[in-house]
């Protein structure tokens, strides 16, 4: 991290309070429900009426959620935001507020940091959300990102994991697979630029891919869709592990079986495409890859009119019987157990591309 | 971490969900607030009537805060959210969730998560506090664990490091500088062990010590106490950088001046006798150690008589005007400008036991 930059500032130059008071300088409050933020022991929230408290928290190892040889340090504290207000959006709820904590070795500078909050603050500019407090500690190696995110949803419309029913609709925001091709193409671009520094990356035509991989967003905004439609889904998550191992969490906590037809799932032309290109089955990308961060949900047949005509919401299949398990309908309508890969297993194997 | 004990489960072969599952299938929720813990995308809180929500988070780094030498891993457990609870405790709330985000090392077995894991699930039971979400990842190195906790506070009670007055008393709850002495204790065993591993440690009659320094107690009692004799602090801050810098905070914050005491400053006897056997001034380690955990809060001089024949609360000084500066009279009467060494300074300072 440019440690021979004689123009970057040491962190120890600061100490831990002057450190905090410079990082936290430039956050402004915009929630009525923020009482207080940074600069005291703990942050004060005063709760709607009638709404209740929604809280989750995700971290990011370095090594394990990100490799900082492609990944832009202000894309990553706005990923390390995104993937936190993801999970309130899957409760059907608003994320408010968020409480950051960083270790971070001291080979970094403080311009590292400043990206890395820029990118945090970004993010809560962009989503309405107010950033109340951080705890910043130096680490013995590695960077490690804990982002713990407060959100808010009316007692009737929180939506879990469970409460699908068989016959209710499938429905995932967005498309899949993106994110996951847009990971291959970096780790590629990575593999030659070991082999040779002077190869320039070739990543042209692909920035929609990079960006979901890099720079997701996460899906408040079908929160509000829904909203505006007066639906409340029978069951919600949002999509880290890819379709199928999600698919498979919410069968699990309903209890119920389901059908998905391959057909049916949503995938970009540009992923499309470049998984044709890697030799993967476009499906399995968005089946198994991770990271899209869009929402999957499960609706009363009843509701489907009130969604058929968004081109942001796909109907992929049904819930099931629990007796019948959990299938898919595969293109060329052989009927398969429907398995989760997880998207682990997918980065673990070496694919050639 | 016993690598070579066969009889430890790897922790790849449960997987990220069976590990998750495994470690919170023992968790009963206790807290009416708690609608819905572990399992779903966020936890789900529904505030009491007229409570504002507190939201605090501290991280404990492998290296930077404790030392797996000496820390057995369930006390480890147990000051992570010990040292979250306090936070709260700060604010004159009461801890009501933790939601814990560990990132550890594959080398780790299955059984060490579990004192981890163990040591954090009995401090919620001591502490009535309820266990509603964890994130556990694999980490490339070190062990990272980072705690947020919510709390709850009647809105007309909420106590922040502003508002003293001067002529405000001082108050500190239980004694100080004893964690800092059981942490140099420990410091010292750990170099005999090395220079001799045949060596048996000599902590006997320190019990005390170690305890305040491997695990700590937060001073919700303290919080409960002011309840009782219907005191709403002025300010209040928790000890964990030492008495000298939080007293600095609170006079930061508040605009005041302080004077305070050394002859005040409530030091247990056996901490008392170890820093005169390390030939440290007794009052330096209060002073400047840290993790105490104790609170530090101010009072108007109408709730002396409340607290007065309280044996766990000392006075040890009072709030001046932010023009006569912060000042501390020593045992000898002299007036010295009170300045924060801070404990990781005294940290730093190789001192010869």
């Amino acid at each position: 991290m440019s440690e021979t930059n004689q123009n970057l500032t040491e962190l120890s130059s600061l100490g831990e309070f002057g450190l905090i008071d410079h990082l936290t300088k430039h956050i402004s409050l915009k929630q009525k429900s923020t009482i207080k933020g940074v600069g005291d022991d703990a942050a004060v929230i005063r709760p709607s009426k009638n709404k209740d408290i929604l809280v989750s928290k995700d971290l990011l190892i370095e090594g394990v959620h990100f490799d900082l040889v492609y990944t832009p340090l202000k894309h990553l504290g706005y990923k390390a935001v995104i993937v936190n207000l993801s999970d309130i959006a899957a409760m059907n709820g608003k994320p408010t507020q968020i409480i950051v904590g960083i270790g971070i070795s001291s080979k970094y500078s403080l311009e590292a940091i400043e990206e890395i909050y820029a990118g945090m603050i970004k993010a809560c500019e962009v989503y309405n959300v107010d950033f109340v407090g951080g705890d910043t500690s130096s680490s013995k190696a590695g960077l490690y990102i804990s982002v713990t995110v407060v959100g808010e949803v009316d007692k009737e419309k929180i939506t879990y994991r469970k409460g699908a029913k068989p016959n209710d609709l499938i429905c995932v925001s967005g498309d899949l697979g993106s994110a996951y091709m847009g990971l291959l193409l970096l780790e590629r671009e990575k593999k030659a630029f070991r082999a040779d520094p002077n190869l320039q990356p070739d990543l042209s035509g692909n920035d929609y891919l990079l960006e979901r991989q890099l720079k997701p967003e996460a899906r408040v905004d079908i929160v509000r869709l829904l909203e505006e439609k007066e639906i409340v889904p029978t069951s919600m998550i949002d999509i880290s592990d890819g379709l199928a191992s999600e698919v498979l969490h919410l069968c699990k906590n309903s209890g119920t079986g389901c059908m998905i037809h391959e057909e049916k799932i949503p995938i970009d032309q540009v992923a499309f495409d470049l998984a044709k290109k890697f030799s993967i089955v476009p499906s399995v990308a968005a089946l198994n890859g991770g990271e899209d961060y869009e929402l999957l949900f499960t609706i009363t047949q009843g509701d489907y009119d009130k969604i058929k005509d968004e081109t942001d919401i796909t109907v992929v299949g049904y819930m099931t019987d629990e007796k019948e398990g959990q299938q898919l309908i595969t293109n060329d309508n052989q009927m398969i157990k429907l398995e989760a890969q997880g998207w682990d297993a997918l980065k673990k194997r070496d694919i050639d591309v």
